[in-house]
């Protein structure tokens, strides 16, 4: 996996960080990319508030192949992200002419007022990211891609931008799990399973469900051979501690 | 708001970015940091990889009033918040004489094995944080709130944290909405509003459902006088833009 590009995600709002809702783009985005080949490594969801915009930006986006943001790109006074981009790039902030086009042909006459058009103001060199689910499109500049942050138009933005980019392996994992199992029970014999197979990510939850518990031992990587060969191993692990293994995730 | 403490929240685990699992450890804590005055300010979601955790608890402490942690504390080879805060620290990783007599009276004999002590082991100088879900302690050092990943646990120790925390004054909020308005219609309108209100946080969030699409605004801060003339000043510019404004969130 080490040499699959990398993916951050900046989710921007403070509606997140607030409790008001409920983050559900990470987990699409997450998903999104791992089929990609282009494993998401990190998210920060930081506020609205320019300084921390502008710093995580140039942080993220010299770490990972791919930095994707969400939300603050709509136009009111707290959606800042796209002049923050332009100041993270030092480029100047204006007026798209293609999205400029777009937008105004698709307003009625009079409608396409100075917050709208702030929508249609990006940094120089950005190219657009169309979608049909709203009128204003994301863009992607450099190697960051500004998506909105409503989820549906999130969605549709990062169904054309996954056209785009360059793809890795795959990341596929599987599982094996067992109840009435404490990771405590296994948890030594389980490292040395995954030092046997570092090109892996071996790891293990607990869960809890119906007034019982258990285990889930994933494997996860981008060599399926060396996936079943870890399963396997872990599936006679926990048949050797006097538990019945069951394939995938529990029901 | 500005002078009230500050919260970050570092969750640790590949589960969360590989797609696996939906967080829902975010909104839990900041809706009850929160409801304290502590308002959460940013969440970094990061994997179970040494430098990267070591790095951020210690950007992220430095930067807070506190820093809470979720994930990483269970018994399995990937679970290394734990030592990886004692690192951040520059301090020894050691057996804690008082959870090493918990955690060996809770388990039957033979069953505390080097695993679960691992559990036990903790950074020099830490303060356990008790709970009643599970059998191992989650501690605080300094600013740095370290809690279990699982969320009825992780639940059970914000308890504990609740009643020891210093509290600010408490983030109210309000809000109004209106259906069949394009926040863009209001958005110049809505800046000035939020100009005149600098020690508030006013948000526009689109919203659609049943078919049907519209715009709420929620105001947030300390002040409660503050919020009411800042809602009634949203109230009367949609009313002025001809639609009706209804108090709350949508139902």
């Amino acid at each position: 996996m080490s040499e699959n590009p990398t993916a951050g995600l900046l989710v921007i709002g403070n509606e997140v960080l607030s409790g008001r809702t409920q983050d559900a783009n990470t987990r699409f985005l997450a998903t999104g990319l791992g089929a990609l080949g282009i494993p998401l490594r990190e998210v920060r969801i930081i506020p609205d508030v320019a300084p921390v915009i502008i710093g995580a930006v140039n942080e993220m986006r010299a770490r990972f192949t791919h930095l994707f943001t969400t939300g603050g790109i709509g136009p009111t006074h707290d959606d800042i992200t796209s002049e923050c981009v332009a100041q993270a790039f030092g480029v100047p902030w204006e007026p798209h002419p293609e999205a400029m086009r777009i937008m105004a042909a698709s307003y009625p006459s009079g409608d396409f007022n100075a917050a709208r058009q702030r929508m249609a103001t990006m940094p120089r060199g950005a190219t657009l990211i169309e979608n049909e689910a709203s009128i204003a499109p994301g863009f992607t500049i450099g190697n960051v891609h500004v998506m909105a942050g409503v989820r549906r138009i999130m969605q549709s933005m990062f169904r054309t931008l996954e056209r785009r980019l360059q793809r890795g392996a795959p990341i596929v994992s599987a599982s094996v799990h067992a109840t009435d199992l404490r990771e405590g029970r296994i948890a030594e014999a389980l490292g040395r399973i995954q030092a046997k197979f570092p090109m892996l990510d071996i790891c293990s939850y607990p869960f809890e469900r119906n007034g019982g518990y258990g285990v889930t031992i994933v494997a996860k990587g981008t060599d399926p051979a060396e996936i079943d060969q870890a399963i396997a191993a872990v599936t006679a692990l926990i048949a050797s501690a006097g538990h019945h293994p069951m394939e995938g995730e529990p029901a």
